[in-house]
């Protein structure tokens, strides 16, 4: 499975730099980077010389200097790949770049293919496949919570838990089988109480787990946040001033919004993903209806509804409008946005506060032209997310791969559980313990496939 | 002028990718890294560790792991820019990147400037003015010549030679100035022989140097190509070949090409700067009659003239033609291009490439349009440039702040030659020779003022 040939690529991102770094690594690192390396010290070479050490010197072809360089020695094991890896340090010209890659594929190394470095750091044991996968994960994040998460993951995160039930499983599984051998004598070597106990923690992690995984995917891709409300009291407005900049449409005209933007913003290291939604009111118009449908639609998806209503008009029928609207949502935190308080009366939002106090709703009044109080909105926003319960120790799923495959998992070992209660035969138990070592092995590593590999590593990219 | 702060940046081009490399150099780069690095080993600190040195572990900022890194330790004087660097490798991430780099600010390193990193080194002394211009130079290169010509000057080039040639001259200006402050007496000490004979050394130099500086321009910025001809012969469409893309309009209508089109194109490490010009014809369209004074302004600046023709027609007629621009073009190299080979007779082959021996023209017969032959031309144009001129020892001058200060060396030098010839007066040698020695100092940075430096700098990528 190993492949055994010498890779290299370019790990630094694309362009020009003041430096780049071409990596080298497999059993050949330092012969073939000895080919094109000269020490100012005359007899100097490559091999030889410690681990973990850096040296300067020039990059030659054919006689030419192609490039002063700083050359970082590692040596196998103790490496990020597990094999020797020679990083070349160079001006970051992406012509010089693409010289000393060409000059060590010429002497012998191959061009590395996507996430070929963290693949051989897997298949070399110096990961599992959940950190391998972490690795990208940590590149693309682009948020304090993503990249703890990913951080989390790559520094064992839920894995060792996993591997260790994993384990006890297995040590079940080989006596249920061992049973099954001594079928006709109707032995019991698993037993059964234990089996239940370490079945019913197994059940316990993989539903926590598989339950972390809304909250780590509306980490990884950003909390939807609905923005709802009647036609015309500035939700485009609040939109745009949460977003900064003007992309979505604002007019005077009702319902000019009549397709679902959606946003993606950072905050202060938290992602939000806004959606602006047309205006829930009765209409004959056919296009505004589907914008309408969508904004119901786009309600069952998010975590926050901002329900925004306007305070400057009669506050009786806010309420009524409120309340109408309010009974459509259920289960996600609402926000009310009492928008136009620049221009309200003391009356009114003296009496739509009292209201609201008594309702126990969360209000929070603004100006969203002038862009008065959004800061304590999103400070609302935030609060309603209670991302405290992310620690270090703390476990939260993003990977939709290792979601699928907790999910399965779960089932087997739930199947497990209920076979064992209602004291089914051994074979059948023995099939479903499988299943649920199968799938928790996925997660780790411990099964693959190629297929499993490609479909992981294809989206790495070169040099990682 | 040196400042003593502690400086730190991206070092590696900007973006994603598989790893970054940040920068600290200045006295507190190891107590700074200290604060933010955490070792697998508990105890280990980076300073008191051996220069040269790579070392795995982890960023940490307030208890949070930002990132597992390897850094690697360089010790004053034996670095890039003279000082303590700490070079941390981190995963490719923008949001790590920046990361670290706040949390090193946050420590007490300052955001350094654009070439910052290289400025040290000049002040350091670890490279002279001219070498830390070539530093940008590399990273900017984009082909061999130009890669040659910044490696040359990286690594020394003529800086060598004007300074030893600077110090005997300065030797003399020692004692002329002697001289003068015993000018009543009428004594010389600077012997006048040796003093013409060391100006005429210098001054062959820098004839050398400043002559050489239109081919170094060339390598740097491409070798101008001007495309000339009647309208409808293929100009365009031979631009498109020779560009492999479809960037020019190409038509069937004369005079379609109104503007210069200029095009810079990288045939094998030969950088080739191609202008498609309007047709060379009497017109009463304004805007075409502009377009063909273009034209031949174009070709006042070309070092390579391509006369294309259309062979398909009558041969007196395009003889005819081909000796009308010829005549206008003077002080290039022109090679004749006869277009559409491929529907011409052989009777007009046979003519047109008769009279061309015959004159001493370079001609080559092409059809554009299926780019049969276009290889022939591109060796044609690059044996018009001499590249074999820049051995690693050969001295191009690129640079334009360095053809200036040649150029006034040179005009001053001539001047002390005059002077010595004629029996001219201490005092206005001693001028003209400070003088040179100011222009001579310039180029290396022994005479360098902050005016320079910024100016230099300022063009530089943060980070280097």
């Amino acid at each position: 499975m190993l492949d055994q040939s010498t890779i290299c690529a370019i790990s630094t991102p694309p362009g020009t730099g003041g430096i780049a770094v071409i990596r080298l690594s497999g059993s050949d690192a330092f012969p073939i980077a000895d080919t094109v390396y000269r020490s100012p010290l005359e007899k100097k070479r490559l091999i030889g010389q410690p681990a973990n050490t850096l040296h300067f010197g020039t990059i030659i072809s054919e006689g030419t200097v192609i490039d002063e360089v700083v050359v970082g020695l590692f040596k196998a094991p103790h490496s990020f790949t597990g094999e020797d890896i020679v990083e070349i340090s160079c001006h970051g010209s992406v012509y010089i770049q693409q010289q000393i890659l060409q000059l060590l594929i010429s002497k012998g190394a191959r061009l590395a293919w996507p996430g070929e470095f963290t693949q051989r750091a897997f298949l070399n044991r110096k990961m599992d496949l959940s950190q391998a996968e972490a690795v990208a994960d940590l590149i693309a994040s682009g948020n304090a919570a993503s990249h703890k998460l990913a951080m989390t993951q790559m520094r064992g995160g839920f894995s060792k838990e996993i591997n260790q039930l994993r384990e006890e499983l297995l040590r079940f599984a080989a006596l249920i089988e061992l049973e099954l051998d001594f079928s006709e004598e109707d032995v019991e070597f698993a037993d059964r109480k234990s089996l239940i106990e370490l079945s019913t923690r197994i059940g316990k992690l993989l539903k926590k787990l598989t339950d972390s995984f809304k909250l780590g995917n509306v980490i990884k891709n950003g909390i939807p946040v609905a923005i709802v409300g009647e036609t015309n009291v500035g939700k485009s407005t609040l939109l745009n001033a949460l977003l900064n900049e003007e992309k979505a449409i604002v007019s005077d005209i009702h319902g000019t919004t009549r397709d679902v933007i959606e946003d993606v913003v950072n905050i202060d290291g938290t992602l939000f993903r806004f959606a602006d939604t047309a205006g829930l009111r009765e209409t004959k118009d056919t296009i505004e209806t589907i914008g309408i449908g969508r904004s119901y639609h786009q309600l069952g998806k998010a975590e926050i509804v901002l329900l925004v209503t306007d305070i400057s008009g009669d506050v009786k029928l806010i309420i009524n409008r409120i309340l109408q609207i309010r009974k459509k949502i259920t289960g996600q935190k609402v926000i009310i946005v009492a928008n136009k308080v620049d221009v309200a009366t003391q009356e009114a939002i003296k009496q739509l506060s009292e209201f609201l106090f008594l309702s126990n709703e969360s209000l929070v009044f603004i100006a969203a032209k002038s862009k008065s109080n959004i800061d304590q909105l999103i400070e609302m926003m935030k609060q309603s997310i209670d991302f405290k319960t992310i620690g270090p120790q703390d476990i939260v799923v993003s990977n939709v791969r290792h979601f699928e495959a907790l999910t399965m998992a779960l089932q087997a070992i739930e199947r497990v559980i209920e076979g064992l209660n209602s004291g089914i035969s051994g074979d059948f138990l023995a099939q479903d313990i499988r299943e649920c070592l199968h799938y928790l092995g996925e997660i780790t590593g411990e099964i693959s496939t190629d297929e499993i590999l490609g479909h992981i590593f294809k989206n790495f990219c070169i040099g990682k």
